[in-house]
């Protein structure tokens, strides 16, 4: 398809620094990818002529920037969503969590993944990086949906149908794939041996995919960790050879400076997740710091049963705020910087670095337009901060992935939500009978 | 108007605790207030009859709930939304809000309360505290708009406009008003002498008014009030008789055991700012504590400059997870606490406990209706949990104040929203050129 957007304020988020280039003008898409970034109206008309076939979008003034990239999920997840809420963390995963996932059949597993598919795509997210069981029944999911994904097979030393089972048919499948890839996941350093953890490092290279893991959530891990191995997890991971720019460490809230400098070293991508760290009590990451010390950290929901939502705009707002107050500096995580967070640094996560996240000709067609008619986008002194501390997910009125619209006039155009509403309580009640 | 709600889940608040009496049933409405409460078909059938010019609601299987109430803001202040982010306090202040705010005319708060209305009432925010000079502009734009409000005069030393002016001609206006109440603010202890202090007691007793302060915001100011007067801000505001039970405190973020003490025994309704608190670094505010030692705990924006919007749903979020994370228990302020704040004491801060923020027969008629046909809302395990930390301001669909429509279909009836835009627009222009 061949698109031409037209009376927008392009957020490009191409600038390495706050002076954001906001400009009013055209952005044109041909194929997977972008084609044209013009503020002239000259130039932008001689595109329109060379593409006669184009479809024009009238952005009706509002913003138009680059898809979000939501860097840890469990999509599957949507279907515990305020199942189990205030409680202490291991009755919550005990007593909650573990017993309902384990009646969950693949099909199931599906239908929450297209839950979550669908409440990110609405809300503007157009890249997801997922860690679950089954994550073949994810990919089928992501693809009927439109999204991009980086999906990682999960295992733990009771689990480890992700190295014979999970990660050969998700791998099948993605061979056919422009926007889902795969990857491995083994759930933290405190559920995996260290037999399985180097069965992990040896797996993504022979397979040369990406991995993602927890790091560092609670002090709890700290304490098991320390215990068991007399060092820190992320010393921990890092001495079985799991740390390096192809790794997404999720939450890493409890790190020494030794931790910080190791994760920088390595090139490890931090996912950071504060809606989830504060919700479950967790602590607060050093993000502000990770971020100045030249980290690449992105943002995270985590699932929605901690979170309990997968609205990346509230994340991003998180991401910022609880920073500021935690470090007592109201400059920590500026506007500009947290939007490249979401966007430019989470592609980088991704293995799209320069190539997503950017509104630039020859980057892929990720694009959310954001309708900013509203009261809470006036008046407009800043768009950037406009964007990083106002947008909410359901301004995105269109968005578009890998060059195909997916969410027109706010609406999916790829899914049945009246059916899937429905296909997901009545999974919820099979499961209640079941207890 | 009499109105009829149908098919809805609702929420009525009115249980004590989180066994939340959530059923699915019916609504009405008459005049001012909510005239029948049932899940009764054959009981709603007979009201109906007897009200042959009821206008029926279907509320699409949603849910109804009472009204928020915002017990913090200075609604003006969205003209500085996004102006002067991401700095330290005191350059925001010195620098940018000041200056900005010395150039406000009486029709430019009018504007900027407009926006602040119309922002807060299609998000479901029936009730607001406002802080402001010029309050009976602030008047003329809640008036307008259909919101409930208390609108509190604000001073200190150097402009006392409010005793002589602002103050006396609100009480004149608020007296034909069924919505609208009048109050006064002294900004803070450390702006405020002790003889303006008592002043402001002296005026609410001789008109009978409630009173609003800031007390303990930042380190800054307990720093400031212990080098003057040797204690605490909320000690010092207590020696002066300020503290009492109807003076609403906004943040209450630095508090000793003492000062919770005073707070508790003098039955001051604390206003919770948690964005704000977080986004200019000012602290955490020791809620869990304070609610369940027994205080009144509500729920405020603050302005729209350190927040930046005035999403009540987003605040409730954070001063759940705030608290959570500040003191390492998932269980502090649970899902129905957080909605009783921002709406059965928030109703009891301004004056009107037991009949409003609930809905029950004879209570004033401020509700609102949520769509839940999203995928954020699904599966519905509990529905207390999903409004509390799923629902978006985008999902209000109707909004009713004092028991007449203001939001229907998302869109506000008594509003010109472009021309507002505009209008904000320009006075932000003419500001820049005068700089």
């Amino acid at each position: 398809m061949t698109l031409l957007f037209e009376n927008c304020t392009v957020l490009p988020m191409t600038a390495e620094r706050s002076e954001a280039n906001c400009f009013t003008g055209w952005v044109g898409v041909e194929g997977r990818r972008i084609a044209l970034v013009t503020a002239e109206a000259s130039e932008a008309e001689r595109w329109r002529k060379e593409h006669p076939d184009v479809r024009v979008v009238d952005g009706c003034g509002g913003v138009l920037m680059p898809g979000l990239v939501n860097t840890h999920c469990h999509m599957a997840m949507t279907l515990e969503r305020s199942y189990a809420d205030d409680m202490a963390l291991m009755t919550w995963l005990n007593d909650c969590i573990w017993p309902f996932e384990s009646h969950l059949t693949d099909d199931d597993i599906r239908t929450g993944a297209l839950l979550g598919a669908a409440e990110m795509l609405l809300g503007g997210t157009t890249s997801v990086v997922d860690m679950y069981w089954s994550e073949e029944a994810v990919f089928d999911a992501v693809e009927e949906s439109g999204m991009r994904a980086l999906l990682c097979c999960s295992y733990l030393d009771s689990r480890l149908e992700a190295f014979d089972r999970d990660l050969p048919a998700l791998l099948e499948k993605c061979a056919g794939s422009t926007r889902i890839r795969a990857g491995l996941a083994p759930h933290a350093a405190y559920t995996c041996s260290t037999e399985n953890l180097r069965r992990g490092v040896a797996a993504c290279e022979r397979y040369d995919i990406p991995m993602t893991t927890h790091i560092s959530e609670t002090l709890d891990e700290q304490r098991i960790i320390g215990e068991r191995y007399g060092m820190s997890p992320v010393a921990c991971l890092d001495s079985l050879g799991l740390l390096n720019d192809r790794l997404i460490a999720a939450h890493c809230v409890h790190l020494s400076d030794d931790d910080r400098r190791i994760l920088r070293e390595r090139g490890v991508h931090v996912a950071h997740c504060p809606t989830s760290n504060m919700k479950i009590s967790s602590g607060i990451a050093p993000i502000e710091r990770l971020r100045t010390e030249g980290v690449n950290c992105t943002v995270g929901t985590d699932g929605p049963s901690s979170n309990n939502d997968l609205d990346m705009w509230e994340e991003l707002r998180n991401a910022s705020f609880l920073q500021k107050v935690a470090t007592m500096d109201p400059c920590a995580v500026p506007a500009y910087e947290l939007l490249r967070m979401a966007t430019v640094n989470g592609a980088a996560a991704i293995g799209h670095a320069g190539e997503l996240g950017v509104v630039r000709e020859g980057a892929l067609a990720d694009l959310v337009l954001l309708d900013t008619r509203k009261p809470h986008w006036h008046p407009r002194h800043d768009v950037v901060a406009n964007v990083a501390y106002c947008a909410k997910a359901a301004d995105v009125t269109m968005v578009v992935v890998d060059g195909e619209p997916v969410v027109e006039e706010g609406r999916l155009l790829h899914a049945d939500l009246p059916a899937l509403f429905e296909k997901s309580e009545t999974i919820v009640r099979r499961i209640a009978a079941l207890r």
